[in-house]
């Protein structure tokens, strides 16, 4: 069986994601396997050449994962036509600039998300891409979530009936970096660096509604910065200038609404770091990160509002899990082998997660700041095509 | 010991909540307690007439529960000097009317909420009763559920540190009627009948969030008919049109974000049917209607977003019980006894949740009804004193 | 609110059943609550005089129970044109001549079923019935079962998506009267008696498939007598000559396959006496009496067949309580309630659940039993209208 | 201690079944431990080779498991006179002319059920293998299975006493493909590839009951294509075309009647994926693939009918544990001992499990499809000896 090479420009992934997902997890996991294999019976091998900034830090993740491939100069790497595909997982601050390099040269394009650090930008990030004919895709990752897959079974199974509305609850609590040091990046939370959970989370949210309920129409939106000094890596105090916290509430196609909370300053009491619930005519779900447990229209208790004595009814039971019939990969790297055989295989057809896609995240994100800024909501105007 | 005896015309107590709330558990318990014991050592003895316009209801009920004086001349009951105290558990639309009835004859007030259909009714009679010098209380029960009680305990410890969030979930499924019997009453769905959840329990949040967290400041309010079609008592199906599920975010003073969902088109995957997060610096806790549950800033865990293995975290341990150090009557029976004691012991001083705290109430409601058709963020004004 | 008195003649109600179900569980119970509550207000109260061959057991049964009115002279009592409703709940050998003699006053009936000992009587009670212009009912008891009420909720609310199959398993094990007193009547196992579990469940099956799942339209049966020898009430021993099993294969309209074991011999290891677990391309769901739980299509387990080490799956997991959220009356009681309205308020259409529905049960047993005797399926003829 | 070389000669062993029961929990274990012994202290080391159509295959699980020798030349292979054993595995229908060619050649004969695609055929192979005198047996592993070797640990205790009757549910729910994967190969619903669950099951029911429980002597069958759109594993939809379940009465020497369900299209609620009920005059047995539980006759609770209130029996009580005082080896690997022993020590006697008790569960099968086309019942006729 004959076996054709990718050659594979990995920009930015010594952080932490950028090194377990898409290098070890994703990358790596493909090569181990043997590669992906094509309707045709090819096997597509990817050969990634390692780009950073540091070149101690990018030497050294090469060395401890055996990639032969690494280097510094971007441009070099660029230059090289044998690697066609460019990712990148760098900061986004720096993103748009980067791909605009990239399709220059003509590489097809895959990278992390928000494509851009401003709409105006995403959206010539896209024209270019789509104008110089190269395929380009963006991470999204958590619609391969075990949890959320099974969402999307439900709701191709007719089971909610008539989707009524969407709860998600995102977040935990991440440590101030006084007592115990914090778990996440300092950047996060200042907004000139890139930070803030609204640029973030509701990239995020875009994709899952679009893609598992329907079409976002308007976002109404209060951001809010919970906890205002925090310490950073060195352990020096900061101000946060980012929103730790969002409260958002979107209106989809079919008078769906979504309320969803984002938050890095919440304690955890439900079933995982994201839920969302799912109620529909005929029946409901409550999905985490892995599991997802329904209650149907006919397992429905009737609860009685009778605050004198303890429920009787246990609001936990009547909850069935929705067993794993299928296999889980990893959501990052089954999105990484769903493009990899469309750069084969793709034809004419856009990727169904690309750089447009990738736009309506960065102005969902864009929106919801505005909607914060002028108390009110804002329509979603539709992007062109 | 002495005695006094307080008359009270307690109109509308058929209805479910005015039976079993109003004359059974509070004013009947009270009556078998011995009436409310005053600071005097004095005991207050009420003696209820029962008024209603449904001459076979409300003698039934008389006999029912041994009440002796009933009516269905509601003038009549209001013309005897003898009888200080009206009641009034009736239909929202007549309110108004009946309580300046009863001011116009002097006589004290104590009634359900909302204390009228629209603010400027509510505030004209909260005037006319301040001006007429009588007494004044509202019912706003849930002050003394249990968990909220509990949560009031926690902050007057300072357990919170400072209060950053609170995020409410109220809420259940209530059956459409057609495969089995709608558990509330059909004119809750219809708007022209006084229905609508946001009518209903924004008067409820008004008086929570102002007495447990801090002043309402504004509101964001998205209202939803989620189930437009149900069936009624007698079996007919009907167009609903009054809203059955609210989605609003409260700022308050002090920075404190309040996100509140009701809803009667969702299903219950939670500890109660009401739940209130509230999040804190050093601590936060999740209420029920009975029980509370804290996680302290130092027992909270250090979660590692790793969705390719169930997460090593069990999210509902490390949170523990607040325990039943107090007894918790029922929340009704809890303010009725107030409410008496402060006939007797008030002095000039007002009620704490008197006409002025019932019109704050339907104010919330009716500046989330417009949040919601004008699509945007409403300052709530302060009410005259 | 007036009040109508209905005179019903109740025979051979000394029995267990008739007694306890008839008697005290329906008509007196219903005289308790004060009558049958008809659309126009008014109530129909019952009066029944009680009839039976054996004047002691009659008049005890009559004393204890506080019934004013007995007699061992059926005829008299249908001559009385005050006694409109007859009812019987004597053997089956001889009803059918009862009901002709009651038919031929001018009687309303009800009745136990088997309606007849064969088709023929079944169809000519019917007939003269139809032809009287008097009104008719039949005891369908297990249609108010609440585990079945359940399945028709169920089934109404499109849970099961497409039916495909039905499988009852019916029976417990009766005593042989040997070491211990058996807990059934001798004649039960005596052919020339009216015995037989064929006739007594293959009359239930027919009503409980047509209502809930479709027209039955074929019967292989196979009876069997599994213990031949048994003790009568005497302690005598006597020969079984009638079937204590039957293992049927029904075919339904809609390519339903609905396959029912039932049997005197059989031991108990399954939820309840009665079980009928219903498959569909949406969901399953097994009943008994009371409860009902279901698996819905998305929470079906993926069975793995690796009999080397026990299942990882707990086959009794994921299956959920149909909660209680009407009211269930005692069955018996409800359909004596349907059958009372009908009486008042039917007009000219007939009681849903009349002598033509009942010979439809007398049907399905004949044929049951013919196809035994010829060892191949026989399909079930339309009964004229 | 000497050591036998046995030369077998395995053919279509890359399928689930043949990989895992018989070559790598069979044949390979009996290699790790040291073959067979026999009564002699000889033992017998079994010395595979593997025959399939695909090199890429059968390379790859040769291989894999240090298997030396491998083939795509079946007549190579069969012409090797060392070799002496013929096993085969591989499809239905092509087996019968398998097993007449290397009958022809000689060979012992091992394989797997059903032996033949028609009885005609099945027959013919018995007598090719009887008139050559070779050795030759069928898998009819069920009767290895713990808990059906607990069932006939009961009836050679006499626990039964007198069977009556036996109640089989095999079956789960096998995924229609489109939601999720099928967990069964597509050519099961396929009647031209040799797919139905009677070809498959009931070849299965015949030695079972056979050898448990005594000889069937007829067959009432109705078949069904519950499901008969179907997803394949390339996510085509195809028509299903080969019975998906099946409804079946057998008589049994004895007067025992065994009720048998089998079904790909139901959801399971009981014990285990296959149960057999077994009720005898002194007691009852439920088993599964692994445990097994009884109900004494002194044990037996006697129920009393009475739907108002819940069953004040728990019917999953009574029944005690069969304890595991046996050492339960897999089902497959057990019988491939036996019939190993049986080639060096068997005699002139014939294997328990041979050819022509194969021919029969194919008679079954046939008569099976019979019955259902014919909607009658099928004596079964001897095969000759």
């Amino acid at each position: 069986m004959s076996e054709r090479r990718l050659g594979i420009i990995m920009n930015g992934v010594t952080g932490r994601m950028g090194t377990n997902q898409h290098l070890v997890r994703s990358v790596l996991a493909i090569m181990e396997q043997g590669g992906v294999r094509l309707a045709s019976g090819e096997r597509v091998m990817p050969d990634p050449i390692l780009v950073g900034r540091n070149a101690g830090k990018t030497g050294d993740l090469a060395r401890r994962y055996g990639v032969e491939r690494w280097t510094t100069d971007l441009d070099a790497a660029l230059d090289n036509g044998d690697d066609e595909l460019f990712f990148d997982a760098a900061t986004t601050l720096a993103r748009a600039d980067l791909l605009r390099k990239a399709i220059a040269r003509g590489k097809h394009i895959y990278c992390e998300k928000p494509t851009a650090a401003s709409l105006a930008d995403a959206i010539d990030v896209y024209r270019l891409a789509r104008d110089a004919g190269v395929k380009h895709g963006v991470v999204q990752d958590k619609l391969w979530l075990p949890g959320l897959r099974k969402l999307k079974l439900l709701n191709d199974a007719g089971f909610f009936g008539r989707i009524l509305s969407v709860r998600g609850e995102f977040g935990y609590w991440v440590f101030e970096g006084d007592l115990q040091p914090a778990q996440r990046p300092s950047w996060n939370y200042k907004k000139d660096e890139g930070g803030g959970i609204i640029v973030d989370m509701l990239a995020h949210w875009r994709y899952v509604l679009d893609n598992l309920f329907g079409p976002v129409r308007s976002v109404t939106c209060r951001g809010a910065i919970h906890v205002p000094t925090r310490w950073d890596e060195r352990d020096r105090a900061y101000d946060v200038t980012a929103d730790d916290s969002a409260y958002a509430i979107f209106e989809l196609d079919g008078d769906i609404i979504a309320q969803f909370n984002s938050s890095w300053a919440v304690r955890v009491r439900r079933d995982d770091l994201l839920t969302l619930q799912v109620d529909g005519t005929h029946g409901s779900a409550v999905a985490g990160l892995r599991d997802c447990r329904t209650q149907s229209r006919v397992n429905t208790p009737k609860p009685v509002w009778n605050p004198d004595v303890p429920s009787s009814i246990d609001y936990w039971a009547n909850w069935d899990e929705v067993p794993d019939s299928m296999d889980h990969d990893n959501a990052f790297k089954a999105e990484w082998e769903l493009f990899i055989r469309h750069l084969y295989e793709g034809g004419d057809e856009p990727f169904p997660w690309n750089l447009r896609e990738g736009a309506k995240g960065v102005q969902l994100a864009e929106l919801g700041l505005r909607s914060w800024a002028e108390r009110r909501t804002i329509d979603i105007p539709e992007l062109e095509a």
